[in-house]
C-alpha cells in the first residue's frame, strides 16, 4: 500500500475533483504541535527526538481512522533519498524535512490526504491536503485528527498564547492554511504582481509551487495566512477562503477578456504547448510546468479536448518533477538524462490520449 | 494549364528529384539577352518596350519545345498582384519584375523549369530551374533555348565583350548560375559565415532565399557566380558545381558530427519543429521556414519518418509564402489572418501525413 506512494503520481489532491478546481488546484491545512516538556526540534538532543518519534508512532497507530485515511508510519532514515524526494514532489513533506537529521518521521494515509511530519521544525506538523477549494473540509479533518491525537499525546499549550511552536510566527493556533492556485491569465497580463502586493498588505503570503524560497513555475502559486495568533481557526479559514474566491473571480474575468479579445493567440499558445510536450526529446522541469500550465488553461477554456487515459494534468505536473522521474526510470540520472526521460514520459502520456 | 501555376505549389524544381537533393534544393541558370538596336529597359520608352514584348512573344511562340517544356506567354499587366506574388514565391520571376512598369512579360513552361522575363533589367532574362545539383543540365537546356530564340531574334553582341547587358556586371556571357543550398548544421555551428567569406574571395555571391537584399531564412542560401566576363560558360558552370560539391561535403560532415555528438539535441529540435508546425494557430512565414528547415534536416538524417501525402517539404516551403497563402485562402489578408491561415494549412498538411 505504502509502496504505491512512490510509484504512482496519483494523490487524492491531484484527482481534480474539488470545487473551483479549474483555478484552485488544492487546499491545505497544517497544524504545528509540540509535545509538552520536551524541547522543540531546534533545541532537542537525539534521545529527546527519539522519544518524540516513538510516542508519536504509538499515538498514530492507536488513532482509528477508516478506509483510505488510515495512517501508516515511516522513519525517514529508512527511506532512500529518491523516495524522500518523491514525498516532497507530492507535497507530502517540506523541503526542510529532507535534511538528514535523526529521528525524523512521517505518518501518512494511503490516499495521501493526511500526513504528519515528525521532528521537522515542530514535533508534529499535521497536514490535510484536498483538491479544489475545500479549506473548511480540510480544517474539519485536521481538527478531528488533532483531537484524536490529543487523547494520546499532551501538546504544549498556554492559555494566553495558545499552542506553542518552535517559530514565533506559528504560535497560537499553530494553523497555516494555504491554497494552490493556477492563474495563467493574471500572470500573462501582469496583474498577478499587483494582486500579490495587495494580498501581502492583507496579511497573506504568496509563494511558488514548492513553498518558501521556491520560485513560481507554471503560473502556480501558494497563498497562505501569515497570522496564527489572535484569530480563531475558523476566521483564518474563512478569510483565506474568501480571498481565494476573489482571486478565482479575477482570473475568471481575465480569462473571459482574453478569450474574447485574443482567442487565436490563446489557441496558438495551447496548441504549441501540446505540440512541444508531445514531441520534444529534451524537456526541463520548468519548461514542462510552464507548458502544462498553458495546456491546462486550454482545457479549462474548452479550446482543446484532451483525452488523457490515466493521469490528468495535475498528475503530469507531479510527474514532471526530478525525483518522481528517477523512480519511474528506476535509477539516478544526470540532468540531461532526466530531461530526456521526462520528454519520453510526456510523449507517452500525451500520445496515449488524444487532442483536438 | 497556366492557371495551375497559381494554385499548386508543385514546380518541377520542388519535386526533390535531383542529385544531392538532401542539401542542394535547386540549380538555376539565367541568361541576360538584349535585342539589337533597341535601348535596354532602363533607357527605353514605352513604344520601344512594346516592340520588345511583341517580338519576344512571337519568337517564343515560334520556338518549338516538346511536352511540359512548351512555353506560354503572359503579359504581367494582365495578372492580378496576387498571381505575380506567387510567381515570385515560386522563383519564376524576380522581386524587381513585380514593379508596375509597362510592357513586362513572362514566358513560362508548364513544368515551370523554363521562364523568360521580358523587359525586366534586360530585354530577356531566360531562366532554367531544376531540382538538386544539375547546373550542367540547366546550362545545356538554357543554351539550347537561347539558340532557338536566336533564330528569331537578333541579340546585341560584340565580338570583344560578348553579350551586352544593362548592368556591366552581366556583360560577356550574360550568364548567372546559382544553387540553392540547405545547410542547417553549418548555420547551427556558425561555420556558414566563414564559408561565405571564403566564397566571396573566390568570386561567388551568397544571398538569402529570395535573392539580393533578402535575408536568409530556414538556413537556405543562394550561391552564384559574380564573374560573367572572361570565363567560358562551361567554366562558370564547372566552378560553381565544384564549389557546391564542397559545400555539400562540409554540411554532410557536420551532420555526421552532430548526429554522433548530440543525437538527442537534434531529435529534440526536429520533434519540436514538427510539434509546433502541426499544432500552432499562428505561424509567421519566417518561423515556418525555420521550422521546416529543422524538420527537413530530421528527415534527411533519418531521425524521423514523415509521410506527407501530397506536398513534400520544399513545396511546403513555397506554401509558407504570403502570396500563395492568399491565393489558397481566396482573398487578400492582413498579417494576422495570413499567419492564422498558414498555421491552419500546416496543421492540415502535416496531420494528413504521419510522423514517427
Amino acid at each position: 500500500m505504502i509502496d504505491n506512494i512512490f510509484t504512482r503520481a496519483r494523490s487524492s489532491w491531484t484527482k481534480n475533483e474539488g470545487p473551483l478546481n479549474h483555478i484552485v488546484i488544492s487546499s491545505r491545512v497544517r497544524l504545528a504541535r509540540n509535545l509538552e516538556k520536551i524541547p522543540m526540534p531546534p533545541f532537542q538532543n537525539e534521545s529527546q527526538s527519539h522519544t518524540v518519534l516513538e510516542r508519536t508512532k504509538k499515538a498514530v497507530e492507536a488513532v482509528k481512522l477508516t478506509g483510505n485515511t488510515e495512517l501508516f508510519f515511516l522513519r525517514l532514515s529508512e527511506l532512500p533519498a529518491l523516495e524522500k524526494q518523491i514525498l516532497l514532489e507530492k507535497h507530502l513533506i517540506s523541503p526542510e524535512h529532507l535534511e538528514e537529521k535523526p529521528n525524523r518521521g512521517l505518518a501518512i494515509s494511503a490516499d495521501e490526504t493526511i500526513s504528519i511530519m515528525v521532528n521537522e521544525e515542530d514535533h508534529l506538523r499535521l497536514q490535510v491536503l484536498l483538491p479544489g477549494l475545500q479549506l473548511d473540509k480540510a480544517w474539519e479533518k485536521a481538527d478531528k485528527i488533532d483531537n484524536l491525537l490529543e487523547e494520546y499525546l499532551e501538546f504544549a499549550f498556554c492559555e494566553k498564547k495558545g499552542y506553542l511552536t518552535a517559530c514565533p510566527t506559528n504560535v497560537g493556533t499553530g494553523l497555516r492554511a494555504s491554497v494552490m492556485v493556477h492563474i495563467p491569465t493574471l500572470v500573462m497580463t501582469r496583474q498577478a504582481t499587483k494582486i500579490f502586493h495587495t494580498l501581502g498588505q492583507l496579511g497573506f503570503a504568496v509563494r511558488g509551487l514548492y513553498g518558501e524560497g521556491t520560485e513560481s513555475k507554471g503560473s502556480i502559486f501558494q497563498v497562505s495566512n501569515q497570522i496564527t495568533l489572535g484569530e480563531k481557526e475558523t476566521e483564518i479559514i474563512q478569510n483565506l477562503s474568501s480571498v481565494t474566491r476573489q482571486i478565482v473571480d479575477k482570473e475568471e474575468e481575465m480569462r473571459k477578456i482574453l478569450l474574447k479579445e485574443m482567442p487565436l493567440q490563446l489557441t496558438d499558445r495551447v496548441g504549441r504547448a501540446y505540440g512541444i510536450l508531445s514531441n520534444a526529446a529534451i524537456l526541463s522541469s520548468e519548461e514542462a510546468l510552464n507548458l502544462l500550465s498553458d495546456l491546462r488553461l486550454g482545457v479549462d477554456l474548452g479550446l482543446v479536448k484532451l483525452n488523457l487515459k490515466q493521469e490528468n494534468l495535475t498528475e503530469l505536473m507531479v510527474l514532471a518533477q526530478p525525483g518522481f522521474l528517477q523512480k519511474y526510470a528506476g535509477k539516478p540520472m544526470d540532468a540531461l538524462e532526466r530531461d530526456a526521460t521526462r520528454a519520453k514520459l510526456f510523449v507517452e502520456k500525451l500520445k496515449q490520449g488524444g487532442y483536438n
